[in-house]
């Protein structure tokens, strides 16, 4: 027997669903219209100004983001020919090569920072009380560690996928 | 003076996107690898499921499912090059063309269902009181009425976004 979802949780699940997909598309259409960058291209800075250096390497960056290799390395090629990262090889070291921020890349993320923590704050957080804030935290907290704990349906697929 | 987040705001923020995204990760990787199907088709599929007579019209997929019109029409074309929707043109009626729901579509998705559903109990229900899913739907009940209301910071872009 299937384990359905009961319609309780079929409603929060689809709120869930909702709710990223549209909080996605407000997110990503207002950063463009005011700064030029991508949620994508803000990811991706976001994690390039927290890193050592302002560097990471590709697979760092794959497990972070949890992109497809191949999204990751086209999105990684277009913001390098707009200025935003550089590459830095690394030929004599197997991990590979480093993305690196730029003095434009940091200047576009520093510019656009502000207003995205407004909006999301407007769309989010705004009249949330300190419990809910609390809540919330609990709840991805625990979906989070069942992925690092709960063992795949899928053979030989194991448990420990999470690096970040 | 720009309106961050709070600690404790941030760090639900956060946890947020990281559930999103991992989430998003596994549970297209365990769909793949089950039924063949990814997260995306699945989701154009349960549209297609709901809809009176199994086909619905482009625009409207746009708006159900908030992604950039040219990552639709290339989805739905690869969709129906491996024979899981077709497409009725509709030359007479503005609203153009309808994607409709084949009969191996239906059967993909039939049979995939059960092992999608199970994994989500697995990894977001499983142990999770009455009360939480309450508040789960609350939180995102609570957004989405936001981003029908709150009005864009982006000059021109009004509040109504929201058709689904």
């Amino acid at each position: 027997m299937p384990q359905w979802l009961t319609d309780d949780e079929q409603r929060a699940w689809r709120g869930l669903l909702q709710m990223t997909s549209r909080l996605d598309a407000r997110l990503n259409r207002e950063l463009q219209q005011t700064s030029g960058l991508s949620l994508a291209d803000y990811d991706v800075l976001v994690l390039l100004t927290e890193a050592p250096d302002g560097r990471i390497r590709v697979f760092e960056l794959v497990a972070d983001l949890h992109w497809e290799q191949s999204r990751l390395s086209h999105h990684i090629a277009r913001m390098q020919r707009r200025g935003l990262v550089g590459r830095e090889e690394c030929s004599t070291d197997r991990r590979g090569a480093f993305v690196v921020l730029t003095d434009i890349g940091r200047e576009a993320i520093e510019k656009a920072a502000p207003g995205h923590a407004a909006t999301v704050r407007r769309l989010v957080f705004d009249g949330l009380s300190e419990e809910q804030v609390a809540m919330l935290e609990a709840f991805t907290g625990r979906v989070l560690s069942r992925l690092d704990r709960v063992t795949s349906a899928v053979p030989g697929d194991g448990p420990a996928e999470g690096i970040s």
